[in-house]
């Protein structure tokens, strides 16, 4: 299945097929080099099969985890590129999570002030969410994607074989993110979760995730306005990871304790089944003090205000401007 | 005077002004809080100035010259940013030459993936070209401006008496771009320069090259055509700085020495005469092989071939694509 998305500037398809990895060439235009970063936790076999099909691809691979999205790492693929003489003419393909994604992204955004990029995601959060949308960042100082840039993918590859052999948490991590996007956009997505086994639905379920990312990314490229809607969960949930949860809790994890305080009594209950049946912490014993106060770093909050997202009927949502310190309530 | 540039995304002003800095504020719009990004190279009343005439700033300084503009100082902005809390409604002012504004520019772009920027050009480099075109940079290994992103300021503001302090190197070292400008493409303003004392045409010289240069940057706003003929003398230009010159000739003497091989014969004495007029060197004797090598490396090489712009007629010019190896001819 080909998904296209139109951007403001580029226009590029999202591929979503099983077996599509050993193929991906077919999908990625003519370029002299490809640059394939991945990293130490993805199967060795999905960059590998990458190269062989596009051909004349070197591989880096940087160290699993958040802590490698660093000024280091990115450091390193920039210099890889320039001691390989990439030109304008040469792409970087990400194979892996977001955090290659993001970080390969930031590379091929800034290397020469931008040579083509595509990526193909590995993971559930990735493909459901992550891969689509153009923002690319690194971390800094513990604080999450505070260095980045809007930059289009040319093409987004995505196999959902390659979840075979993503451990069950990790799936669970990337499916907050889907849940998030049926409990504000779309219930039919939502409901989903609501059956017996979500794995019989995965296609269905990163599909309709992208049906749901590409509308929101396609209307407001450059999050002024209503992409925040994709912040659902994110205000407090990027605070629990930026404070309580970095190295303990996964993102979809924090995704998820942000969510609930967003959702209105009358759907909290049934949010949190479905949380809970998709494998996800509904409680977790963090400190509030520093969520707190990670919080007033977010780059989300805006001065003194932030605008949470909030919804009280699934598949619907809508925004509150609140004064920061009134967030110290949701912290539940 | 006011000279708007119209880019695709985005619309702002030069202001061309002796006296602007100190009321620099008409022309920042409304943000909460400003760093101003300055090196120890440029007279600090300046920073001082623009600081006081906008309110609650910060001022960051680095250490003068081309070895700053690298990973770790733009980190640093980037850290200074971070830990004074910026967030997407306040802005970074650059105050100083070219160096601080490819620097200062690429932090805005990349913090919070872009946060407003304003460029307060302080030497002639940057007050004729640099400040202009959106093209934002840091070095790596030796490599100019190979990591960078293409970012619009909000506006550029020009004080032609800013140059006063400036030593007579640095003003030539500017008006290499100039006169490259006039020799591609304006041939009033090369005649500025057979006259008696160019600083007498001072403000002449900046208005018809930043008109020149904007032409140039409306048109093609991300270097893919037109905007090579602003290379005109950097592909070897470049490739002398990288090698030979760095720390030890301008950037505005390398494109003196690069300019002339693209010049036809026909032109070559006159260019000669109007570069030495504005005391910059038109011979150097530099190893011509580590040169060459340099220019294999130059981002403006695409694979093998290499766009060369070259003239032989004041006010015009024409491309010419040509082997990478057949280069070495041109290294006079």
């Amino acid at each position: 299945m080909i998904i296209p998305v139109n951007m403001k500037d580029s226009k590029y398809d999202i591929v979503l097929e099983r077996g599509t990895l050993k193929k991906a060439n077919q999908y990625i235009g003519d370029h002299n080099k490809a640059l394939i970063v991945t990293d130490s936790g993805v199967p060795e076999i999905y960059a590998q099969t990458v190269a062989n099909a596009v051909g004349n691809a070197s591989i880096f691979v940087f160290e699993q985890g958040e802590a490698s999205k660093n000024f280091d790492v990115y450091k390193s693929i920039c210099q890889k590129l320039l001691h390989k003489n990439f030109t304008r003419k040469d792409c970087v393909i990400a194979v892996g999570g977001g955090v290659c994604g993001d970080m390969a992204g930031f590379a091929a955004a800034t290397y020469m002030r931008g040579i083509a990029f595509y990526n193909i995601p590995t993971t559930v959060l990735s493909q459901v969410d992550s891969s689509i949308g153009g923002k690319t960042a690194i971390d800094l100082d513990s604080i999450k994607n505070i260095i980045g840039a809007f930059y289009q993918p040319k093409a987004v590859i995505i196999d959902p074989d390659v979840l075979d052999t993503l451990p069950k948490r990790q799936i669970s991590n990337g499916l907050a993110e889907s849940i998030k996007m049926g409990i504000t956009s779309d219930e039919s997505l939502f409901e989903l979760f609501e059956s017996d086994d979500y794995m019989d639905n995965i296609e269905a379920i990163i599909e309709k995730s992208l049906l749901v990312k590409r509308s929101v990314v396609q209307k407001d490229e450059k999050e002024s306005g209503l992409r925040k809607v994709l912040n659902f969960g994110h205000t407090i949930g990027h605070a629990i990871e930026s404070s309580a949860g970095l190295n303990k809790l996964y993102h979809g994890e924090c995704v998820a304790l942000g969510i609930l305080p967003m959702c209105g009594e009358n759907i909290r209950e049934r949010v949190k089944a479905a949380l809970s049946k998709a494998g996800l912490v509904t409680s977790y014993d963090y400190d509030k003090n520093s969520v707190y106060e990670a919080l007033t770093h977010d780059k989300k909050t805006d001065g003194t205000k932030v605008t949470l997202v909030k919804s009280n009927k699934i598949g619907s949502f809508y925004f509150e401007e609140v004064e920061t310190e009134s967030l110290k309530r949701y912290l539940l």
